[in-house]
């Protein structure tokens, strides 16, 4: 597979790797092959005049789970201890009489709200555990804060093979904690618990951790996925409405992406789920139907999966899921705290909306139906200081940063959406943000 | 594959990820099969009573160049700026108009030696460069040099896909690049030019970044790849002889633990490698037969990578490459900076040595042969701060942090060994350790 390097004149040589006693050997073609363990990871070996080289081509497998779950902090509940972990491993670990540890990093918020049953639940689990609560805010969201977290971990001593760091809160927190997580000992396992709902259907679901620096949003990082992610919808009952409608943002992303049926859900029911906080009414949870909320959730989770899964390391340049991530980045950085992520991303959304359909892609009555549902789910769809300026000047940057081409997904439909390569052309975006400007500026009153 | 979580009452479904129109679709062995771009991705779906679970299973492959060059700093050597890609994707490149940029981070006393030859470099090539001349000493070896690195890297700007970070000279600093890099925008590419000869065997051979923390070695890091490592032995002529011990140090574990060979070229020519630098004569570089400096370096480093490749993120735990990492790492740190990290393994390889003799697994002959050998190698083979105490803890903490074994490499005979899992019974380590002690404390004077 790997090209030679220096010269025509050279040779290559495919090696596999198979494990014999403990110790590795290579194997080629030509060799006596030797009984033992096989592993995916091949070596290239290349001779010329200049010396030898090796292409090194090793295949990592990461695994996660995601897990629905009701009463997550009910002590009779294994899933908040065990849920990582399968079966036939959970006997393994049971047996094991080492007493459990979890370190436990948790939201200042969500610790007024949550904290006594949070404590609750290791105490009665009898867990050994240390519960940091932090300021997990956007502004905080910093290299200092994952400092903050290492130095605790590393007083509080854990089992980074059997003991994962478990992160409570909204998407800062689940970032900062992941990150921290994936330095410590170069890599230490941790399980999200997202507690809002943007938090629920999309920093849950990826590999994605992250802060911001040098007024970047998420400019360091790292691809490491959580052992596990566990979903509890009961935690949105005390939010306030406004970050439901922040974490609809980016669902409605998925539905004008690739969910025509998810759309028209939210177009139909999505006031309702707003104002219910996406909880399940008592009588639907014994029903064989599932009510909308619990399928605007899973489909949410499901189409964002099928997006991610197959491209965790973001290898792929050409992302559906960056939709509405193209100019929100810094509108989102330069307003903060006035706007919040899915409120960025449902603007950066809705101005494409419009450059979709200025060039032909989407109806004006498709058009009008996505502001619409926007609008009932009470998110923001024009912004003052969403400039003509910053709009070129995010696209150039993205331009930079993708390997020269745009990689602008648009929807070409209500449901579907295809990937634009060309930079748009200065007429149709200045028409298109013209249009945007005179159309919703007005709505952006409120 | 994997295990239902909550109940032996749950269906489970895989599904295949297939892409359609840049849109990604789950197939399952029952849906219609549609045509596309399958994934090596895997989702699972439980459903239970509880509600939904996935289980994401999804390889990163990571691939990367490990080449031997010479006169890597001379302008005709296109090397430096393009050996880290093929030769197709070399065309593309070259035919892409845009200036090239390169930003350089270089150790300071090998800026101070090469850094006019550097510059000159790529000022001929016509670079745009930024070159950070930095302190990268193990003293040095912290998150501060990390974060001073990505401020410049972030005022000078490079384009994250193209434009790989360069490091420039020993492990330290090519540990620290390759945590900067891995973190700036989630991953950005960079390559090791190493300058010492540990190195050159050892860090710039696998996937391991890092930074001392709390204490403790290498405590943050990542497993990133450098998209290439280029090796040219001719920066060693500047290096202390006692630089050169500490290679051969990482040198003499590769030989012990499964080369044969290379243990009979140490015993018989070590000595002379180490006067010569590890610099072929001029007459050999034509001659066909390779010369003792090349063939010692080639076989380490191919059989470090045979070790490394199928455990690039060591998710096996049982690891031939840790002979004589299992003590030092705590010995180095309690008394840095006074042994430099190969002497620190070489004096925990020498009392491993004696572990393996008492246990019956070497020879009073072979162990003599050893320790024979890394004297000839100027190696310290005792120290009177690795204390029986000290040894002890060590293989407690390595104990915890290896699920439960101690996975200890032992030689069992010369160039071949064994990974042992049960603690060594006090008795054997304290007359292994009371014999080392007897016939070397003397040899430590040195
Ligand atoms: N890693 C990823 O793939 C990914 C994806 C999307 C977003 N993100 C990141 O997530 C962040 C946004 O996440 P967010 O919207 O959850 O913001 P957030 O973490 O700032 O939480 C929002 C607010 O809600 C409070 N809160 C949390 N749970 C609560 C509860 N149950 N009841 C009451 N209040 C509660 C928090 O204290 C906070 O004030 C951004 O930084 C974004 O970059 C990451
Ligand atoms: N990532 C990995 O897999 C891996 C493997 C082994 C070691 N390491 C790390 O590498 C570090 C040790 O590396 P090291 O031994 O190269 O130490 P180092 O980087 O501290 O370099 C040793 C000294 O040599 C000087 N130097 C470098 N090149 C020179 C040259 N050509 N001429 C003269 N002087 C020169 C440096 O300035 C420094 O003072 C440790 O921190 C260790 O943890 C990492
Ligand atoms: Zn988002
Ligand atoms: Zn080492």
């Amino acid at each position: 597979m790997p090209s030679n390097n220096n010269s025509s004149l050279s040779q290559q040589t495919q090696s596999n790797l198979v494990q014999v006693n403990g110790t590795w050997t290579r194997q080629t073609e030509q060799s006596q092959p030797a009984e033992g363990k096989l592993s995916d990871a091949k070596i290239y070996e290349n001779k010329s005049e200049h010396g030898v080289s090796w292409t090194v081509v090793s295949p990592i497998v990461f695994t996660y789970r995601v897990i629905q779950c009701r009463n997550i902090l009910d002590p009779r509940n294994d899933t908040l201890l065990w849920g990582h972990i399968g079966d036939e491993d959970l006997k393994g670990t049971i047996s094991n009489s080492k007493p459990v540890k979890r370190f436990v990093v948790i939201d200042d918020t969500v610790n007024q709200l949550y904290g006594p049953q949070v404590t609750h639940y290791f105490a009665a689990r009898e867990v050994v555990y240390k519960i940091l609560p932090l300021p997990t805010t956007e502004e905080n969201k910093c290299m200092e804060l994952v400092t903050k977290i290492l130095e605790e971990v590393h007083k509080f001593s854990i089992d980074r093979r059997s003991e994962p760091i478990i992160a409570i809160g909204g998407g800062v927190c689940l970032d900062v904690v992941g990150l921290a997580a994936s330095l410590y000992r170069r890599r230490t396992p941790y399980i999200r618990v997202p507690t809002t709902f943007l938090s629920y259907i999309d920093a849950s679901v990826g590999a994605k951790t992250g802060v911001n620096f040098a007024g970047g949003k998420n400019k360091l990082g790292s691809y490491v996925p959580p052992v596990a992610t566990f979903l509890d919808r009961s935690f949105f009952q005390t939010l306030p409405l406004r970050q439901i409608s922040n974490g609809m943002a980016e669902m409605l992303k998925m539905a004008l992406m690739k969910h025509r049926g998810l759309f028209e859900l939210l177009e139909a029911e999505g006031r309702m789920l707003l104002q219910s906080k996406l909880q399940s009414c008592e009588s639907s949870n014994n029903s064989e139907q599932e009510d909308s909320a619990t399928a605007s959730t899973r489909i949410a989770i499901e189409t964002m999966l099928e997006e991610l899964a197959p491209n965790l390391w973001e290898d792929d340049l050409d992302r559906l899921v960056d939709f509405g991530h193209l100019i929100s980045p810094e509108l989102e950085m330069r307003v903060l705290p006035a706007l919040l992520h899915g409120e960025a991303v449902n603007i950066d959304m809705s101005l494409m909306v419009y450059v979709a359909h200025q060039r032909g892609l989407l109806t004006a009555e498709e058009k009008d139906r996505i502001i619409q549902c926007m609008l009932g789910l009470e998110l923001p769809v024009w912004h003052q200081d969403c400039s003509l300026d910053l709009v070129q000047k995010s696209l150039r940057e993205r331009l930079k940063h993708s390997a020269g081409s745009l990689r602008m997904p648009l929807p070409t439909g209500l449901g579907q959406a295809e990937i634009f390569h060309d930079m748009i052309e200065d007429n149709i975006l200045g028409q298109a943000y013209q249009k945007w400007t005179d159309e919703l500026a007005s709505s952006g009153n409120k």
